[in-house]
């Protein structure tokens, strides 16, 4: 049973400034709360959950509360299009500086929560040192970035920052900068450390982050697609660097 | 000035029975359209748009009628979030068999549109041959897969149809298979023709079609994440298929 109460918080939680003051995120679904509950027990805080999902004896620690619903309540409170046995309010993962060895993802303004999530779940594939986020990029820590990264947002160091400067900091590594008319990938020897800049899906890099980058990428094209979606050209990029 | 008939006309496209027995998809925002006029313009039937739109004087072909509606009949008709300045009502483009030179993709059940439309869209950058779907497979034509595809959809070749058969007739080229223990692609000298297969989103390649697949692939995984998105998978892969 939950009140009426709990629902509006729960619902104001898609509100940035909301999940800040109240260190808390919305993470859901039984794969995604079963790997928190086994991974980073610490970080949940609370759990509703339908008596579909509580009939499997989930070993929940103490500490956190858990409460049954129904299917009826899960659904107004449900982010998915479709609820699905478990919601988990968590604590924010700490905003980590990544270490700035091994690869590091700089994204310039990148606005698609899905694309954000997808890329944080890509670099955790591929053990990227961390995502460092120009501030007007999308939040991290919106339902829609957590479930599409499936567990990786408690994995990945994500910080946000201007670029530039934080660039400038870099000066003794290479910052390459994915571009349309860069230099093909096949022909550049990557070395680690390094940053990969990716840039806004419709507009790219934008010019000041631009003039901090070493070197200039491309991912060779052999037909008509004007662009690749950017989560895709970031994944193809650093499989190629770190391969 | 739009009639009421014509905004249910226009939402019955949602549906895949309604598109095929009209012969009819729904493309929209001024970037696609403009690709459309310019690339097919044989392919488009007729265009509702904003006094901003006509405005710049676009060639419009003689044939396909133009209708100048208001910001808040667009709005009802639109199938984005936000409405773009115009709306085109467009041919389904054939249903080809793709040629099977080069690379042919292979997709079992991917169910998110917005996955099938990155797949298009990167197949249209790697130049592949054309995508073979599993009848389960998402509509190519819905109009998220279209507008996520940005144009690709009319430069690609689809084909939708049961795969065991089909990629029994492919016996004559090797059918790789994405999977999470198949061999690195690091080590497999990749040749053409070929086909690649991508499985489900979370249950990946189902049972019969593995057993079509004569090797199968792996993407090295170097971090923490239990999988990759299937969009992305297919794109390293491809990527290095293509190289």
């Amino acid at each position: 049973m939950i009140t009426k109460t709990e629902v509006k918080y729960i619902q104001s939680l898609a509100h940035k400034k909301f999940r800040e003051e109240e260190d808390t995120l919305v993470a859901e679904g039984v794969k995604m709360v079963d790997e928190l509950l086994s991974d980073f027990p610490d970080q949940v805080k609370k759990i509703y959950a339908t008596a579909e999902w509580l009939k499997y004896g989930r070993k929940i620690p103490k500490g956190i509360s858990c409460i049954e619903v129904e299917q009826y309540e899960l659904d107004k409170l449900t982010f998915l299009k479709q609820s699905n046995q478990v919601l988990a309010l968590v604590h924010l993962p700490a905003l980590k500086i990544p270490s700035p060895m091994g690869v590091l993802l700089i994204l310039d303004q990148i606005q698609d929560p899905g694309n954000l999530g997808t890329l944080i779940r890509t670099c955790d594939w591929f053990g990227i040192s961390g995502i460092v986020c120009s501030p007007d990029t999308a939040d991290a820590f919106s339902p829609k970035v957590v479930q599409s990264t499936m567990g990786s947002i408690f994995r990945i160091p994500v910080l946000y920052t201007d670029l530039v400067p934080y660039l400038e900091k870099m000066k003794d590594m290479p910052v390459f900068g994915a571009t349309l008319d860069g230099d093909s990938m096949e022909n550049i020897p990557f070395s680690k450390p390094c940053c990969l800049v990716i840039g806004n899906e419709s507009k790219g890099i934008s010019s000041p982050v631009l003039a901090a980058v070493s070197q200039t990428v491309s991912i060779p094209r052999r037909g008509g697609a004007e662009s690749l979606n950017a989560a895709v050209a970031a994944a193809i990029l650093l499989s190629k660097i770190t391969s």
